[in-house]
């Protein structure tokens, strides 16, 4: 994790701003002989496209993946896979409004970085938040779905909307058929019928509201991982921290372990059919930062869109004051479109984490 | 990050088990010409100290800190300071007591990386942990001694304890003044007594309790941190995430956002003294992964001991059933201990970030 | 420098095939607001452009390079300039004449990168010879133009050849005006004319001859390099020796030290103007890893272009015997064209150890 | 390759000075379960070990190396074994005769490091040289011994000193047999016989000669390295001109090449037994990065010591002239010890691609 690279043996750099020519990555240190077409990325990036609901965006993006680099015909198959050199990945920029941008290009939206970036670099690039958009997103989701080829269909991966504002799931009513069935990748049906007119009423008063997400990893082998500071879950939390707008993250049980006695919390361990079997998961699924074969469960919190409908003070680039208003297009609550790109995060790190287990351990 | 290297350009690199000779750490990539005794790092160390009070392990370890390269007298004071070279620091193990882990070397303690360790590498050394054991945060507690002395004393580092079990302290009555008159680092002197009867019941009954940690840092300049896998906030929750037990980390407002509305969120800025200001810091100090001049606040959550006095059930090594209880010297509340482990991970990632900054901005 | 990925602070990592839709690379850590278009690029893409002479491959490629992220206009004065973001570049390949490959896409052609590319990976894209083709380097170029932005104009970084097969250049004749004036960047007119008549020999019997290119990099400040593994000529060393071809690499006297007697190598120092003074530089302007101000040298060899007119004796993707014969376009001496090849590496290398001196120093 | 860090995935960190406490390196990354004990790494620097003849310095170190983590016994053989924890090797200092070096600590000895440490921080440690002694290379030989337990016995790695000054070896006669008979590493019986006389005289005269230094390893699997710049050959690169004194590295037939035509340089492939034959090695067993299968050839130039009995014209830290003449115990040909500390980076360098091949291409 170093600037615009993730990952130590399964990298991911990416680049490219909102409303620039193109947003891109490459991916280096990809197994060889994977097969592997755009199809197979798109299906991942459709899940996390703008504009597919009321409740997002109205971008409007066809965020159509192309492979510019390291797949070939495969010499058995002949189709396409991975050659083990660096994978190119691009989407064209399509609908890039930046007149809309016009109005902020000299004042610092509340909430943004454009202070930040303003202040580190002495220029930022207005347009869209530029480096900063959550448009950048888009290739940790395409990547992922590399990493996804390289830790196996054994492993499933899968996220849901657990809290929207302050509305939480009921747990006993989950259920993961649901997730496709409502535009918020919602686990709880019922739930997911109240949060509709809820968001509603926050998207018309032009506000936003934050959110929580969980993701789930099953099947994932125990041994995973690496003391001390390779830990998976010091890496899956930096991952998911990196993502846009994210101000919290944890692992199973996470802060509600602190009102914890150690008898409730430690999981007990027996065998079952020979095997060792944990009789709970309060640790999601990691102990001294290497997997434990049980569900790895992190959830991480997204603020609200810092974009909103209603002024709001600032300042300009010569300390004048000013208030600010968002005209573009923005979510009422950007948690919504973080839940794909959550899943993908944890297929990187899992899949950069397969690599290093393999290295120094020779167990495939 | 990567198994037992943390920073970029402010590189510590920690060796050494629970009951080996020594444990120690390379610090890399130092600032040349800065003045530093070992007394600088054992006043660290000295706050972290076991077994200062009834509320931490009993075992009693001098944790006398070595320099043992990288320092030189200065050439015009004569007084130490720092080569530019790597400093190694290594503390010695006097208090091993190894006999008390011995019924346990065939059985994984729940709750702790005993299991892990085995199936990844199909070897551990049972002694304390070994690696995985918190002795190891010794050493992040030198090298932020270290990492203090890059940052400056004009960015101030604290740390407290502001949840015990389910007692959070009162926010209202904090009073900095007051951690180091308690042996919990509470700030909320009420609190602090009875978190004190609390725990001693707690410590009585042969079970523990998880907490919550605060740490800030004050003075931080607008600028450091990094788009966009290099964010100040994902190296801080993976720096976090790696001290052992900690299960959460959030940045600011953290897991409470998802619950704010936007206009409640993003703090508002303003200009004073000609200077911009923020009316508010619901960020925690940290936009788009970079600094933004207020104070960098950080929580996590510590889990309990995993070794209390109950017993419970486990497997061994061969797959056997069976139940253990702890009987080697432990913490009631691990959190307590790691207050000034927090305090040096933040301090370390500052000083590398600082490094990271003036790399590329130049600005000093 | 990490499979595909070169430097540190300064990364540049590279993508693509000779014969794909494009090559292009991501540079990371560029420090922001540097003036820069794509004209300053192109400038050093055109030196290395191929089909320039009758004396490097035929192939017709524009090579124009595309900018596509992390620039973006200067504040104050409007032009492009560096924004601290990924900065990616591209260049579409137009004349891939792929049917030439179609002969030898089952045999390894010897010298080549075939035989092992194919052993490792199990597959490989004999287009050109895929990813392990010369092309990669225009990238390395396009990178060096966004290097030599980085350390300034005061350095100067100039390449020259000064051997071709056995023929040498008199050194003492050495003049870096006539370098623009003949084919070959030789800076000794005599010789250069001579070789002309050598290497159409060369050609046109289908051979082809090896070449020794020397870097001199003028006016690098004291002080860059560190010790020990990141020493400035161990950095040189990798960095020319992973440029396609190269087989040695050696700083200032090189090899010929072996040779020499201590009182004759150690070069001695005086003052002059009130300021250190080498009498000589058998060093090449390093010592300890460290530059010393003096002119930094470096030389290194080009094996002859493996692929020639003649038939080989080689195998098949099964193991079978056959014989090989170049049809492609190809350059008589590969090491004409690695010249400034290598000006590119002394500027990545020297903007990467200019960015590492100033994070650890703070000496701008 | 980063500061004091050499290996991606193997990683070797040394600290220390020539004249400081100790000296020692932490060795991350390495796999579980190797047996391994202090005399397995003894057997190494037994070969390195100062003054076991009048031909290196009189410095009389016993060099006795500690493992002070990262062992444990083994849970099947009750042996110390790796459990792939952070193995820290340490080596205490015992004759330092710093007095020797007081006369020099305000002038900078010519070839030496003295004047760009303290150009670069303002500092240096001039007992021996501080931390640019050739004293760091005794952990390079201490940890090539883990390096080997990772690489296996098959493969041999052999180290042979074929110039001295002027004087070559006949390689005709090259007889691996010979090297553990003279004090020189010297494969050729009668060129051995006749340098002992050559280096006696220069001894003699306070003088001191250059020399190079071969390094073979056999039976190296095909496919080990990576494109584009973590080539084998561009990683062996920077190992050997990271040594001290070091000033040129070539693979295979190196700079000879440059005098080659294309049909006598690159190595025909037949088959044998079935399996790929190479009929010749001119390419040093390196093809685009990455190994054939045939011999791993290295070579090295190590410039003459600087330290000799001669006076020699320098500048004290502020600027005046002066004349400075080693008294210190030194090596009339440093580049006899260096033979072990090349075999001992070919075999770091190429456990850290064993390990990066198997993560990658998950081949054992």
């Amino acid at each position: 994790m170093s600037h615009n690279t993730f990952g130590h043996l399964f990298r991911v750099t990416t680049w490219g701003e909102s409303h620039g020519a193109a947003i891109g990555c490459v991916v280096d240190g990809v197994p060889p002989r994977l097969p592997i077409s755009e199809n197979d990325l798109q299906v991942w990036l459709d899940k996390r496209r703008p504009a597919q609901s009321r409740f997002t965006t109205q971008r409007k993006e066809a965020d159509k993946v192309q492979i510019l680099s390291g797949v070939y015909k495969d010499p058995d198959t002949g189709k396409p896979c991975t050659t083990g050199t660096p994978i190119q990945l691009m989407i064209a920029n399509t609908d890039q409004r930046s007149k809309d941008y016009n109005a902020i290009k000299d004042a610092y939206r509340p909430g943004h970085a454009d202070f930040t970036y303003d202040k580190k670099y002495g220029i930022r690039d207005p347009r869209g938040g530029g480096r900063s958009s959550a448009r950048e997103t888009a290739m940790r989701v395409a990547a992922g779905g590399i990493a996804r080829k390289i830790i196996g269909d054994k492993i499933k991966i899968r996220g849901a909307l657990v809290q929207m504002g302050e509305h939480k799931i009921d747990r006993e009513k989950w259920n993961w058929n649901a997730i496709a069935k409502n535009p918020f990748w919602c686990p709880d049906t019922k739930a997911a019928k109240q949060w509709e007119t809820y968001l509603d009423g926050v998207r018309k008063s032009g506000s936003s509201v934050g959110a929580v997400i969980e993701i789930v990893a099953e099947n994932v082998p125990v041994g995973w991982g690496a003391p001390v500071y390779g830990k998976l879950d010091a890496d899956l939390a930096a991952a998911m921290m990196s993502i846009n707008a994210v101000k919290g993250v944890e692992i199973g049980d996470g802060f509600a372990t602190a009102a914890l006695r150690g008898e409730d919390n430690a999981d007990e361990i027996i065998t079952k059919r020979k095997k060792p079997h944990f009789t709970s998961n309060h640790a999601g699924g990691i102990l001294g930062g290497i997997s434990t074969g049980q569900d790895i469960v992190v959830r991480f919190a997204v603020k609200p869109t810092s974009s909103i409908l209603t002024p709001r003070q600032t300042i300009t680039r010569d300390n004048k004051e000013t208030s600010i208003q968002t005209k573009g297009r923005h979510d009422p609550c950007v948690g919504i479109r973080a839940v794909p790109v959550g899943e993908a995060m944890m297929a990187c790190v899992l899949a950069d984490h397969k690599l290093r287990h393999i290295a120094q351990t020779h167990n495939l």
